[in-house]
């Protein structure tokens, strides 16, 4: 019984591993994502934010448009087992607990989609003050993930 | 008067350079949205393509809303003077001939966004041979910009 146990985990490890591609293309593939949503994050920062006067309505909902598929587009599945641990473009810095904090990691990622959803709407709205503050909305999910499964640097 | 417009020239460069982020980041940017944008076409190809089967009309609506994102985020702003040379997360492959290109440079990535925008709107419909076909098209907007400024591997 114990070995059909073993041997069914196994399978399903193997399984989700062969649908996500190999632990190093997840790391590479998840840092990619994060990079390009960190250059459309830093858009948004700079022309709601800190120079309000570079304001341009175009360039801001194309950053929420981008913010917001990276958002929706299963981020999690890019997490399979085994990838608290290698280097995609980097060593990973994932930490082991991840895979202890499932329930909080969902509830974070739900929120991080909500906000990002919402900056969308915002954006093309194109109310700067409004934009800035869903913004920091945004920005607070982020650390909220970073907090709970990110080594720190 | 050579002076002057060596001076000027220089002053524009850094003004660029400035606006866009240093060499190496304006590539490890590109290099990340090219890479997000490798897993989503992945995705589209796997379900729509090789294996019809496991067609999800959400995933390839997300897949599809995140190619036309990467297509829409004005990626030309990453290719600043001197990103010919330079790493980011690995060495860049554009050739030097991109920059005597930029006529042709600018048809293409229309190209790139119109066919991306398109993927995007068929995705919505959910047909299947729409779908493969679409990205067909999508695809060939990607090979005509390798061939052109991209060193083969």
């Amino acid at each position: 019984m114990k070995t059909q146990l073993a041997i069914a985990l196994a399978l399903g490890a193997v399984t989700t591993a062969a649908l996500a591609g190999p632990i190093e293309e997840q790391i590479r593939f998840r840092q990619s994502a994060y990079s390009f949503l960190g250059w459309n994050t830093a858009k948004i920062k700079a022309q709601a934010a800190d120079h309000p006067e570079t304001f341009n309505k175009d360039q801001v909902i194309a950053a929420a448009n981008a913010i917001a598929a990276v958002a929706n587009s299963n981020l999690l599945e890019l997490y399979g087992p085994g990838t608290d641990q290698g280097t995609g473009w980097k060593p990973t810095r994932l930490k082991p607990e991840y895979f202890q904090k499932q329930a909080e990691v969902k509830e974070l990622e739900a929120t991080f989609i909500k906000e990002a959803n919402e900056l969308q709407k915002v954006a093309e709205d194109g109310d700067v003050g409004e934009i800035k503050a869903q913004f920091g909305k945004l920005s607070a999910s982020c650390k909220g993930c970073h907090d709970l499964v990110r080594v720190r640097e």
